[in-house]
């Protein structure tokens, strides 16, 4: 084994928030924020959700153990830098000592946004956007309290240090990965997942999917140099054996029971299945990292021209992050599966699939055609055709998603433009 | 199922330190202590590690980056309220803003405990013991800093928000637990564990085997009453499906790897797995809880008269606690086998164990069985006739089993006397 031979990198770093978990856990949020010590917070959400009530629901909660409530029901889905910079603006004024996100990953990111420069004042998103987007900067210390309410079962970040953001203007999408930025506590109800409609439950059940595959099949941690300095070691640190754990048990859970939550939005079993497996993705892809499918993702969400999902109340075209990710999967773990055909043939039987006669030689269609059969079943996009892309938008597409480095170098193989043109071509049909 | 039905207990609490895990992660201490931003922090270890040098080289390590360090390398073997109390009172002067824990399961709880007595000044350690023995109260806040570098793969006190104590006079064990005691990182270096008499190996691998096997057959967090309020919950939960994805792992772990660790102290793969499973279990068991052999545990390492282990470096005499575990817990499993065969089974399959032609019906001594050859394959006590009890110490045994109510809740089955009585019969020939 390569460890401690000096020529590899050796060291595994994990780290997972707090996690209270299951049907009845958002009463239990007044309790959490007063065992912090919290006196006022700002609650995040998005219009589609307090429109349902449930943020009304949450602010009585949190008022009726004495602690202070300033409601912000305007988070953006998909957020950009520009939306949560004028966001900031607004609310520099108010005064909290805690947050509270409740919603999807949206208005979670949007949360940690809103403390991250609320608890820095005089910074902006610029400072901390990834180079070449932005400045790069590490967050200088400590942010507020955060505790994540999800009502998706999909990003993880309730569990996660980094923030997916739009940059306006550019036309992509980059993100902000930082320890500071993981919640104090993931609060996780599968009672507020119950109303989601079947698109929401597929789009956010294939974020949860890709998570697991990606950081399953990432470049193993122990694959690659040491790092100079224990400083230099990234967030992302690769496949690793505590990544995987969370990976496969995700795998599992999202195999037996996405169809199934979306099929029966109230089967209450399958979503807290999903809740859970969104959760452990997130414990796993935290810290192992992603690559093709969530690089592509970027600017099959930026370059968009007239797509609107169903089920999604937006004003304008948007690709959900989840169909976004899924889209180019099949694809991108045909092109990593010689790197460990084994990983990708334990990931699909996870998902479900039969190895009766499969060998290493013959399964490179394995994982592809489960994960295809897994959409199809569920109504999602089984290629980028779906959102109204061709063949003539496929350079814009590589050019984008070259620019996520970030995430691409947790591919388990070098990835040129030649090969993302592969990719997102062969992604076009699904 | 019985989420959310207001009969049962429906939450899930989880928690666990930042982990740092990989051969060499001992060299990044300096860059840990100065990251948290500390200044200064006493070193704990025991004197047998003293002697061996690895304290003096982590000291240089720490004080190389700028960090103060004084030294405390009188941690006892098996540590007691007492002898806690007197080291307390011997560093009231010493002032410091940090803990390094360095050893075993004894050094890393005696720093827990130095930790709250020193955060907390004014306090005492019988303030903190469960009741009866002691007053039974709420740590007040949060402790400093305690990074824990665990020397042996045992005790997954790296992990734990618990210490165990041995009570002076009353020749019982108890315990101590309170989120606020979780170290504020786990830093893991299996080469730390290199020089391990295989004795010791032996034995901490049995706490590992016993901490996964009981936290995998706890009572179900959802088959019980639901706690009044939050504040009631304990930090022991019952088996979840969070702690069941940490034991089922260290099972696996354990089951490949002990023997040979055990067998071939420089097999640094085994070694790597064992450091591993310790601390996976301590992911899952440190919220689930642990029940009968841990029960028992208490009081045969209370009671003994003459037994002094090999391998160990004591002046008196000794039960090894990952010795006392084991000795019971294939009485203990063939006891509870009924309350969930299916896990009984999946255990002893994830330990090697065969499972052709095994039914719920003609199963119960399958993981009992399993459990002797590993402890026979590795030198260990099948029974506590080992450590010289006999019929006669029975009762005794019972009576300081009994007073374990806090594990034995966690029991899958009620526990009467009579039961204890047959489990610690049934255990002394193993």
């Amino acid at each position: 084994m390569p460890l401690g031979d000096g020529i590899h990198e050796k060291i595994i770093t994990w780290q997972a928030p707090p996690l209270k978990f299951g049907v009845g856990a958002t009463e239990e949020i007044g309790h959490e924020l007063t065992r912090a010590g919290l006196r006022s917070v700002l609650l995040v959400t998005d219009p589609t959700l307090a429109r349902s009530g449930l943020p009304a629901q949450v602010a009585k909660l949190i008022e009726q153990e004495g602690v202070a409530v300033t409601l912000f029901d305007r988070a953006q889905v998909e957020p950009t830098d520009t939306g949560c910079a004028e966001a900031a603006r607004e609310l520099a004024s108010v005064e909290v000592d805690g947050y509270v996100a409740l919603g999807g990953g949206s208005s979670i990111d949007t949360a940690k946004m809103l403390n991250l420069l609320g608890s820095h004042p005089g910074s902006t998103v610029h400072d901390y956007l990834n180079k070449p987007v932005g400045a790069g900067r590490a967050i200088p210390g400590p942010l507020k309290p955060l505790v994540a309410v999800p009502t998706t079962a999909g990003s993880g970040s309730e569990c996660t240090a980094m923030v997916a953001l739009g940059v306006t203007g550019l036309r992509v999408k980059t993100g902000i990965s930082d320890p500071y930025l993981r919640p104090s506590l993931a609060l996780v109800d599968p009672a507020n997942t119950l109303t989601l409609p079947a698109e929401v439950t597929a789009a956010s059940g294939y974020d949860v999917l890709t998570h697991a595959c990606e950081s399953y099949t990432a470049r193993p941690y122990d694959r690659r140099p040491p790092f100079g300095s224990p400083a230099d070691r990234p967030l992302y640190i690769g496949a690793n054996p505590i990544s995987d754990i969370w990976a496969e048990r995700a795998l599992e859970l999202v195999g037996r029971h996405l169809r199934r939550a979306v099929l029966n939005p109230h089967d209450l079993e399958a979503r807290t299945a999903m809740s859970q497996a969104a959760s452990f993705a997130g414990m796993g892809f935290g810290n192992a990292g992603t690559h093709i499918p969530h690089a592509c993702a970027y600017p099959i969400a930026g370059l968009v021209r007239e797509y609107r999902p169903a089920g999604y109340d937006v004003s304008h075209p948007m690709v959900p992050h989840g169909a976004a990710v899924v889209a180019t999967a099949a694809a991108a773990f045909a092109f990593t599966y010689p790197t460990a055909p084994e990983r990708h043939l334990r990931a699909a039987e996870l998902l479900g699939a039969n190895l009766r006669g499969i060998t290493v030689a013959n399964g490179a269609d394995v994982l592809p055609a489960t994960l295809l059969s897994l959409v199809a079943d569920t109504g999602g996009p089984t290629g980028t055709a779906a959102f109204g892309y061709t063949r003539k938008d496929v350079p814009d597409l590589v050019e984008g998603a070259l620019k996520q480095q970030r995430l691409l170098v947790c591919c388990p193989r070098d990835v040129t433009a030649r090969d993302l043109r592969n990719v997102l071509t062969a992604a076009l049909a699904g």
